[in-house]
Formats: C-alpha cells, sequence, structure tokens
C-alpha cells in the first residue's frame, strides 16, 4: 500500500508537470520570439533560478494600438472619432467649412492631421469633453458594442491579436499584473479593457483630458474639460507608469518608436524583457515600418539589436493573427 | 456512518460560520461605528443581499494622516522635511537669513507656513526635488526606518492606529482592494505603504512633483523636477481616484474638511460607506476639530449627519489607539 501511494503521488507530481508544459502560446510558431518569453516566464518564477523575481515586482506592460490589436488603417479612437464627429455634425453646421472638421466629415485624414497637435487637440476636444466621466463611459461602451473594422468588416474587439492574448493570459496566469500603457486615451480603453483583455481599468495607463469635481443635477460628478492633462507616448510612458504603478516594470511590449523609452526604462535592469511586434504581413494584417500616418517605427527596430529586445515577426512568428483567421 | 458524515459536515459547517464571526475588530468598542462597518461588510459580501457588491467593484479609499496614523504635532512628511532642511543646511549657508528656510530651521512652523502656497511649494521643492526616483526611495526608506514621532517617542511607522489596521485587514480579506488617497506626496508614502499597511504602491494615491525621463550616468531614470503635479486634497481627491482607479469606490475614511469631495462623492451612490474619524482624545492622541496648523474638520463633521457619514469618535469608538499602548 505505502508503494502504491508512493507510486501515486509521483505520478500526480508527473502529471502536474506535464499539464505545465501545455503549450501556452498555441498561437504562436516555433521560433526565438516564443522561446524567449516561454524562458524569461520559467526563469522569473523559478524560485530556485537566480532571476526569479518576487510575484508582487511581476509587472509587463503593453502599448496597445499595433501591440494588441491592429492599429490600421487608423487608430480605433479615430475610427470612434470620425463617428462621433458625424453624429455632433448636425449640431455644427459650420464644420462644413471649418477645418479640421471638414477634411474629418470627407474622411480626408491626411488634411486634418496636417494642422498637427492643435488640429489633433481640437478634434479631442470636440469630441471627447463637455460631459461626465460616466457618460463618456457610456458612449465608448456603446459605441464598441456595434462599430465594425472598415477591412475586416468584424468588431474592433475581434480585431485583436490572439497571440498577444495568449501572452496576457500566460504572463496573468504567472502571477503577473499585466498594464495597458497606450499612447491613447485613457477614458477610451478602460470601458472595455476587462472585456477584451481581462485589464481591469486601475491597470490601464494612457493619454487624458483633465476632469473637474463638480455637482450635475444634484449629483456628484466628474466632468471631462477641454484640456489636455496628459500626453501618454515616448518619454511620457516611463513618466505615466511610475506615476501609475509606484514600480518599475520587467516585461514590456510595443510596436513603434513612441514605445522605446519604456523599453528602454523596463529592459535597463536585468532580468527583463524587451519586444517589439513587427506589421510585415500584409495578407493577414498590414505591412508598415515607417511614413505611415501613425509614425514611425523605424528607430525602434535599429535599437532592437543594441538593446537586446526581441522583434517578433507577425508574419513568421504568428501562426494565427486574429481569432476570426483561425 | 452515513450519518456520522452527515453530522461532521454539519460541524464543519458551523465551526465555518463561527470562524467567520470572530470579530473582525477587536480595537473597536462595542457601538455604531463597528456595527456599521461590519454590516456593510456582511451585506456587500452577501450574494443573497439586494446591495450585493462584485469584487472587482469593491474599493475602499482611506486619507492617510489623521486617519491611518496620527498627523500631530504635524504631518510625519513635515517632521522628513525638517529633518532634511537641517541635513542641507550645511550646503545652503544663506538658509539662515532667508524664509521659510530660516523658520523651519528654528522649528517654527506658524511663521514658516505664514508664506501659504508659495512657502510651501519652496520647502517641498528644496527638500524633495532635484534627484532620480529611486534616490528619493533610498532616501525615504531610511528615514521612515529611524525617524521618531517627538510626543510618543516611537517610530512613525508605530504611530498607526490599531482599529484602522484592523479596518484595512477586514475589507481586504472581504474581497476590496484598499487605497490610500492622502492631500501627501505620492512618492513619500509608496516606499513604506506595504509594510505598514499591506497596501502596495499601486494602491497609493497622493500629490506630486512633476518627474522627467532621462539618462542619468548612462542609466534611464525619471528625475523628480521642482515643479508641482497634481495636488490630491479637496476636489482633487476624486479626480485624483478617477485617474488611478478608473472607478468609483464604495467606502471612504476621513477626517478633515480635505475629505469632503471624497466622501460627497464615494457617499452619492448605494451601497456605500463613508466615515469620519474625529480626534477627541487628548490624553491618548490629541483633540482638535478646527484652526489648527493642519486644516479644519469643522464643516465635515457639520454635513456628517446630512449625508449620514459615521463619526467615529476615537475616545469613545476605539479601545486601542496604538499598538504600543495595548
Amino acid at each position: 500500500m505505502k508503494n502504491r501511494e508512493a507510486e501515486q503521488n509521483k505520478q500526480a507530481t508527473f502529471n502536474k508537470g506535464k499539464s505545465r508544459e501545455k503549450d501556452p502560446l498555441p498561437s504562436w510558431n516555433n521560433g526565438q520570439a516564443k522561446q524567449t518569453i516561454i524562458e524569461f516566464i520559467k526563469k522569473v518564477t523559478d524560485p530556485g533560478n537566480a532571476q526569479f523575481v518576487a510575484m508582487e515586482d511581476r509587472i509587463a506592460v503593453f502599448d496597445n494600438d499595433g501591440t494588441l490589436w491592429t492599429e490600421q488603417p487608423y487608430y480605433s479612437q479615430m475610427a470612434f472619432l470620425l463617428d462621433r464627429i458625424d453624429d455632433l455634425a448636425l449640431q455644427h453646421p459650420k464644420w462644413k467649412k471649418e477645418q479640421p472638421f471638414k477634411a474629418l466629415l470627407q474622411r480626408d485624414l491626411k488634411n486634418a492631421l496636417s494642422g498637427g497637435l492643435k488640429a489633433i487637440s481640437e478634434m479631442i476636444m470636440a469630441t471627447h469633453a463637455g460631459m461626465t466621466t460616466s457618460d463618456f463611459d457610456k458612449l465608448i461602451k456603446a459605441w464598441i458594442s456595434k462599430a465594425l473594422h472598415p477591412r475586416f468588416e468584424k468588431l474592433y474587439s475581434e480585431c485583436v491579436f490572439l497571440p498577444m492574448l495568449q501572452v496576457l493570459e500566460y504572463f496573468k496566469s504567472s502571477g503577473f499584473r499585466n498594464y495597458i500603457v497606450s499612447g491613447g486615451g485613457i477614458d477610451f480603453i478602460r470601458p472595455w479593457s476587462k472585456a477584451i483583455y481581462g485589464i481591469p481599468p486601475s491597470q490601464v495607463i494612457g493619454s487624458s483630458i483633465k476632469t473637474q469635481y463638480k455637482i450635475v443635477d444634484g449629483q456628484p460628478q466628474l466632468w471631462r474639460l477641454p484640456e489636455i492633462n496628459f500626453i501618454d507616448d515616448e518619454e511620457g510612458k516611463p513618466v505615466g507608469i511610475f506615476a501609475n504603478i509606484g514600480q518599475q516594470p520587467i516585461a514590456a511590449f510595443g510596436n513603434s518608436d513612441g514605445d522605446i523609452q519604456m523599453l528602454e526604462w523596463v529592459t535597463s535592469r536585468e532580468p527583463s524583457l524587451g519586444m517589439i511586434i513587427k506589421h510585415d504581413d500584409a495578407l493577414r494584417e498590414w505591412s508598415y515600418t515607417k511614413d505611415t500616418l501613425l509614425g514611425k517605427l523605424d528607430h525602434a527596430l535599429v535599437m532592437a539589436s543594441d538593446k537586446n529586445w526581441i522583434i517578433t515577426s507577425m508574419k513568421n512568428d504568428w501562426r494565427t493573427i486574429f481569432s476570426f483567421m483561425d
């Protein structure tokens, strides 16, 4: 009986080991990118490894647009903005003649964005401010539940990268706290981040406009003011991360030059993991590195080998891109 | 055998119930304050209750100075500031003649603070800025490990209110996320909040100065700039909470007029709990309501009955105040 029990225990341990070895990243092809992620998770979660990291310090940061979901032909927040411009145009007949609104109504993004930060600011204030945070939340939830991606004709929530959902789940089940760190608006992402990525609102960091506490219709509310509060991009990313978390993450995923400082900061210590998603799959998604409407990736790619950042090729490293293609 | 098993199960269930009923707040005297806390926790965690709250929405916010630990004879951050002024005075011989530094060196706080926000800003910038966030973290950790409270001659970390530590633990074990929401500096609190309150850095919200990402001695760092970023007091508290969490808490604890807006916002929905700690125990701690160096409590106390906020009397509701008195 003793022997039998011992054998059972052995088997149980073995089975436990087997189930642990189940491929955590089934939508990734075998290759350096996948292997690096798995080895990183193994070493930081193994108490016997010199690079073991305590659970409270296991923090991973993920850019959103282009890293967790598609950012082409333009950011989803721009799609929301365009839809909202259309909705509001009836109340603003002058927009037909005024830039950047005229160009937006004509879907001429290049022209609309040619006004630089001033034009972008005007677009955002006209569409994102002048209401309570609860009303904005409702607006975003309504939009994300029905808006379709122009190329794939799927909900935006379906245009997330399946391999990255697996990375989020793998990190989370390995004791990590996953944070979104986006140049996009924090209050645009929070209403759906839990449902789409399993990331709660408190783990979303992004750009923001100012809010003001005031009583609206007898109820205390936060009112969205037409004034930029914080730009969570480039140098702003490490600043935003530290302001929100108070700790330095040990893993960072990005896809553009706006992620360089975040990657650089996170990978300045060991152990750490830095990864760049390279959009090189025109057939299944898009292929672009530079001079897009969205900014550049040139510099990040040039820096990668020097900084030991892993480049993930969407074409070669991802077996599937979207779940609707699976 | 069947009957015996059934009996055991019954007993186990009973025991489980009993152990649940163990007094979660042993340092609180029986009374309305204690009862209200316990009833609140019971209803929001009971799936059968109409006021049940899902775990992800169980958020409680706590002011720090005067709510979780003593704020007399002055804020602990002021004690840090005074110690640091002394340390830096050697490098700044002019301070002996210049306000507010002259008054600070003489421990004449009333005079030092008479210069208003400008003087306070100067004191903070001289002592809290011009270094990396890591160096500031080290400075605070070193200070908190040895600085003694002037009246009790105990470490500041021992001058926490034992009844409130029990509230923190009770909320946490009931599935709440506890956040500190302080008018004090976020980076002053984060280095020790986990050790003292069990609250990780990411759950600390406070006032802040701006930081800048830059390379210092070849290492990416965040540099503390001599510029106010955010004042987390009064109207700033709801703003800071929403910016950090993206959700509206359901319980708030405060002790001064700086907490009014936070209490008002949190208790504008049901279910919710709002509580004010009233300092009315000169013997064991301090007794003050108004015209102190630290601001006022008048208005919050007047509003309490109207808003259904519970007033906790330190004298009557707390069996013990500090663990060193127990």
